[in-house]
């Protein structure tokens, strides 16, 4: 399963250099993932409200050609890991119009407990649809090949 | 009593125009204020901690002349009200190197309580320092006239 | 003529206090002021390609309601000013979902020569299309009386 | 040589989880970036007068402690390549008050004409420069062994 998240460029997100400024594109892998969880059924709000915060570990993106304004940009999104303790999303963006691939990223987070600052194992609640979630990934990854 | 915050303006803060974003100037207010409260040993975090916070009701800004990559700006913010529930600032903000004027702005935020939504009126150990602040500006601008 | 364009909150636009940070909604009042001339056949790239460009020279802000991660807003966006040399706007923001109105707003900008820096008139192609646009506006608003 | 440029968090840095987005340091690189090279005399305003133009090309980032409002941090670059197409830094984020690292980074760009969109070599009065910045960063690291 990957999603795909669509987000125009604004303005607001361009540069002195007249494309959009490498840092947006790590803001919206976020809106990819968002998404992605919110497929499964599951937001942030619901797991703050529970007492765990997912702060990101890592983060790598390789940028091959420039975003414009007014460019609708598609955030695909596809996990490569959903444990009790850690997601991992792979990124691709591109441009609607063109196809063309803009960024490449990944990014990694895991799961802690508000209080105590620990990474902590997610309740079954949260994680039985993330292991579904990995067990799809993983069968379509076969299929691919 | 005003204060002068300074800033220097990042590539990320200018649009494809090649100039400072005009939103931008809204969030360096808030550096102002940060840094006028500061100066009256009132923290923010401290406030949060005792349950206040303090949402902005009212921003008001007008652009004289644009901000450039790598200049220099400062940020200068004077109190016009400092009540127990209430706080309004002005702004100037100028360029440091020739001390042209880019942006004067206005704000106002009101003291909540975090847990009931509710305008509250803040404890005497905040409110004296900021009444104490507020009658050094009105003294300050009496002798300006 | 009033455009909505609606805008998810993402999760990189809140703020400490659990809202939305005062100053996305300026950036947002822009995402409505771009989708309004994109109705009229307008589009900024266009202008800047023909050497314009449209400085904001005035922003105000009223703050009523927070709005809060994975909120879907509204961004309505009126003409109250659209003449060869400046642009006006009126703003509201409120949530999709129970239709709360969390900001009103309006901006005002000038057209500006990229190359002087100066303020110019607007070429016809452009001037007919607003002034249109700004006829339709008044006659709406005789309507409403 | 490393330079270590000081950033102040500001609330608007924060989000719902109280700590600084993730997002905001892959910025913040851009700051110590561009305090680098203006320690070696080369300014972003003077490349792009040049007709240059930097894009990033890669981006890696890893997050070991949250950062809070109102830190003070240290954005330490170091170069790791500077050459006539390419350049490459090395970021270690830290706070200032009790030097926890925060994040460590990595980011690449090239020197790209602005008109052709190639990538170009630079000319030797920007080269020399950063030749010469390379082979200290060199001799430095042989000493650190």
């Amino acid at each position: 399963m990957s999603i795909v998240a669509e987000y125009r460029v604004n303005f607001f997100d361009t540069d002195a250099m007249k494309v959009v400024h490498h840092a947006n594109y790590i803001r919206w892998f976020e809106i990819g993932r968002v998404e992605y969880l919110r497929n499964l059924g599951i937001t942030l709000d619901d797991m703050m409200a529970d007492g765990f915060v997912f702060p990101i570990t890592e983060v790598k993106a390789k940028y091959v050609s420039p975003g414009y304004f007014d460019d609708v940009l598609c955030i695909e999104t596809r996990a490569t890991a959903l444990t009790k303790v850690k997601m991992a999303f792979d990124y691709r963006v591109y441009r609607k119009s063109d196809g063309t691939t803009l960024v490449t990223g990944h990014t990694q987070n895991v799961f802690t407990s508000r209080e105590s600052g620990q990474i902590v194992r997610l309740p079954a609640k949260y994680h039985e649809r993330l292991q579904k979630a990995m067990e799809q990934e993983r069968a379509e990854k076969k299929q691919e090949q």
